[in-house]
């Protein structure tokens, strides 16, 4: 079979590179037939240039153009759903029901129309207005964005298609994809739909470019490449700190999504009150998808007592008795398989599971560990090791104080979920515990899971390093999630006539909320 | 003479350290008589650990604390304000009048009260509530924050008492000050009233903090350390990226104000309009505190003609005809004989001035050299080179398309202003010009000079590297710069009486601006 295209400039054409890759069916275990080109820099060079013209191009467009672009690409991919999901249930051996096409695709076209109406209203960019002193500012485009999305959401976080995608072209970028080597035919038909629809909205050539595949050092070039704005990545911890390193080395942005264990705290009264619950919860919150999400519970932090034995009894024959999910790949399963080898090193406890198999193909069974909060203590570092994938950590704290102390020791984390008891017993413990924990966490949930993650506007998919890159921004929600990929635009002085459209005295059509001498209004300035 | 003491967790002791330095007066060429000890590691440390324990017993506190805090520095900042005027200008030779006493203090102190109302009325957290999701988010205190102030504002930018102090703390942040060494000892006398400020407003011990020299690789570990929330840096280039390397490596946020040469654009039309006007307001600018400024207009470009010969003729008669200013220090004044050299060895070639002197103590010639547009193409980096100081470049393009073309190869800078014909005679050209300079720059000014940065909401103090680190914050601004010390702290489903006031169903008592369910507003919710 040929090599598929890659598409650079408005065109799908053959790589000028000679190496390929092939990705896996992780339910068969067998190499999927069509071959993909690794990009040499030449072409991923070729890409930049194309993407700096576009964001010229562009610079004459307004929040309507782009949102006319997503709404029609979320229609095509409507229309073409069925083959979405047969490739990538292909591709990555996630379940077709409930979990690909009845969640993660509409939440996909959910995301690209919630994004596509903040284009087209222009809040996100928060206009600011001193009457006074005749200075204004707003948001703009910040330049090509290069995109790298992770091997575990296809649909949702698919760098032609996901969120990161979604929020750079709502700002006014063109996007450089770079499928994910797992799931790069589901890639392809995004792209395939991405260029039509930019075509039909008339978006300048370049505007969605899609690449497969760069040696680490070509990404680092990409991301560091001085006609760059800034880039966006969801994925391991190395290769997003290698990126990382090369960006901040010549200040280009970049936001990275990297690991989280998203440290979940039944307390005592809660466990008295409803172990049955958290425990159903927990079991369901931790095997869903074969626990390969970014908020997956893979710390679990309870004071010792014979209740929390119970639960951890519970726990351990839950995970027994569960179907043992595929997971997305070898290399998920060699980190998995890893993990617990590092966690057991430092002196966690197998309770359960604990080995690869259980499941169909590629597979690890439902592992649950547990070690003392004065294991935890000692080796704070080891213990904290993501292990992606179905498996979580229980640590016994050995009293209330231990447990605050372990979270004083946590790294940053994308979430932090505390359980407590309604009846106000365990009040006293959660004022101590909560504030710790806040400082460490981007989403703090009480009594509820933390997978799920709603595309709202109040959410925070974000959170200290290593969870993220910087704890200001959030990867999901909009708007927030689209002023990543801003710059600060300010005009002192200029000439009216020479204002974007939400500057100018008379509000912008689309009536986006601007900050006009620190009133948050939509009306016109002096009217 | 004693060595003077430093402040930690909240007592003026001696440093540790034995190594000192004695601060210069620029007039006279002596060394002021007091010493001023080099913080070892193991002081710096204690100081990050007291900060750490600072923000942890902060976290209970309101914004009105920090506001009460802010309000009272600066009561007590004027009412010393003929020390603070003696001492600065002992050790910068900045003009008593009008810089330090009338415009300089003023700002700061101005500062300071803009940013405790902010603290006080909190909308600068953006609070955000998706009522249907119950999920909830604002920006909290990021921690604490050390802050490198720059040696050209002994007041307004002071790491004790200017902008990036006043944001650090009015976010709720402990300041770990670190005094420049050209003004040592008027760094000490604001954190002397900060200490006595934070007493009496309650703060706790230890949020204000002050040393006067570290050795780079403990400025590198400072930054970077695991107890800090970020830092603030306006400095050299090399300082600075030494120290951005460190904290990004561990992703704490560093907020960097480098270099800039802020372009500005004379189109012909505005030359043959206007030319006295624009000789006069350009050479005020330039040499303003002997060009001393961020915002200094390093860079005239004009197209090729008689009239603009005529400007160049006539500027460099100004420059000639200027007293001659003072500078900061032996330090500045080989950097800018250094820069002259590079960028004359680069094609440029001196109108007027080019050698040391002139003036009182520390000077050098007000300094005017011309390239042509070609010549600037050739070597674009070198003619970039930021000579500090009373120095500036004019640009001689050929034509207007060369004009263009060098804006699309400037490095980003914090401003760049466009001059042009009041009869529209320019308009074509400044169409084509100001998208490219768009993007090049964080504050694009029409018909006036980039020195004079408003503290406006509106402001952008920023740009694209490597004017900053990140071309979506401001340094200057309130309440936008405040933002850059907070992190995004998200609430999903936790119990109302355990969320922040600001994100309550009524709204907390200052009445901040809220954005609920997409609506700013100021009310209570269901209200």
């Amino acid at each position: 079979m040929s090599v598929q295209p890659v598409l650079i400039n408005g065109q799908w054409a053959a790589s000028v590179g000679t190496e390929t890759f092939q990705a896996l069916n992780p339910k068969t275990r067998e190499m999927l037939p069509e071959r993909y080109p690794v990009s040499p820099w030449a072409e991923i060079e070729q890409a930049i240039v194309a993407a700096d013209a576009a964001a010229k191009a562009a610079r004459s467009l307004s929040g309507e153009h782009f949102a006319r672009f997503l709404e029609i690409f979320a229609d095509r991919i409507e229309s073409r759903k069925s083959d979405f999901v047969a490739i990538a249930h292909r591709e990555t051996a996630l379940p077709v029901t409930p979990r690909l096409q009845d969640a993660e695709l509409p939440r996909t076209t959910n995301q690209l129309r919630q994004a596509a109406a903040a284009a087209r209203e222009g809040s996100w960019a928060l206009p600011t207005i001193d009457t006074n002193a005749n200075i204004r500012s707003v948001l703009g485009p910040i330049g090509p964005v290069a995109v790298f999305g992770p091997n575990n959401f296809p649909f949702a976080f698919n760098s032609a298609a996901g969120g990161d995608f979604a929020a750079a072209v709502a700002a006014g970028n063109p996007v450089i994809a770079k499928a994910h080597s797992s799931h790069p035919g589901t890639t392809r038909l995004f792209a395939e739909l991405a260029q039509a629809a930019a075509d039909e909205a008339g978006l300048p050539k370049g505007f969605i470019q899609l690449i497969y595949r760069t040696s680490h050092a070509d990404g680092a070039k990409l991301v560091s490449h001085r006609l760059m704005g800034a880039s966006g990545y969801t994925g391991s911890r190395s290769a997003g700190l290698t990126l990382k390193s090369a960006a901040d080395a010549v200040g280009k942005p970049i936001y990275l999504e990297l690991s989280s264990i998203n440290p979940v705290y039944f307390l005592p009264g809660a466990v008295r009150e409803r172990s049955a619950e958290l425990v159903e919860q927990f079991a369901g919150s931790c095997l869903m998808g074969t626990g390969q999400f970014c908020t997956n519970p893979g710390l679990v932090a309870m004071v010792a007592g014979a209740e929390t034995e119970a639960v951890i009894t519970q726990i351990g024959a839950k995970f027994q008795a569960a179907p043992v999910g595929t997971l997305l790949g070898e290399g998920v399963l060699r980190n998995l398989s890893d993990a617990v080898q590092t966690l057991v090193a430092a002196g966690a406890e197998i309770v359960s599971g604990g080995g690869a198999g259980g499941g169909t193909g590629v597979s690890y069974h439902n592992t649950l560990l547990r070690v003392t909060g004065s294991q935890f203590l000692a080796s704070p570092e080891d213990l904290q090791t993501e292990a992606f994938g179905n498996e979580s950590l229980i640590v016994v704290a050995e009293n209330a104080a231990q447990l605050v102390e372990i979270t004083e020791h946590l790294e940053g984390n994308l979430t932090g979920c505390i359980y407590s008891a309604n009846d106000g017993s365990d009040d006293a413990l959660y004022d101590q515990l909560a504030p710790a924990l806040r400082q460490k966490v981007g989403r703090l949930l009480n009594d509820k899971m933390p997978t799920g993650v709603a595309v709202s506007p109040a959410m925070n998919h974000g959170g200290p390093f290593p969870a993220t890159g910087h704890p200001g921004f959030t990867a999901v929600g909009i708007p927030a999630s689209l002023r990543r990929f801003g710059m600060l635009h300010c005009y002192d002085g200029v000439r009216p006539h020479r204002l974007p459209a939400s500057l100018k005295e008379q509000n912008a059509a689309s009536k986006p909320w601007r900050l006009v001498d620190g009133v948050w209004t939509q009306g016109d300035i002096g009217a």
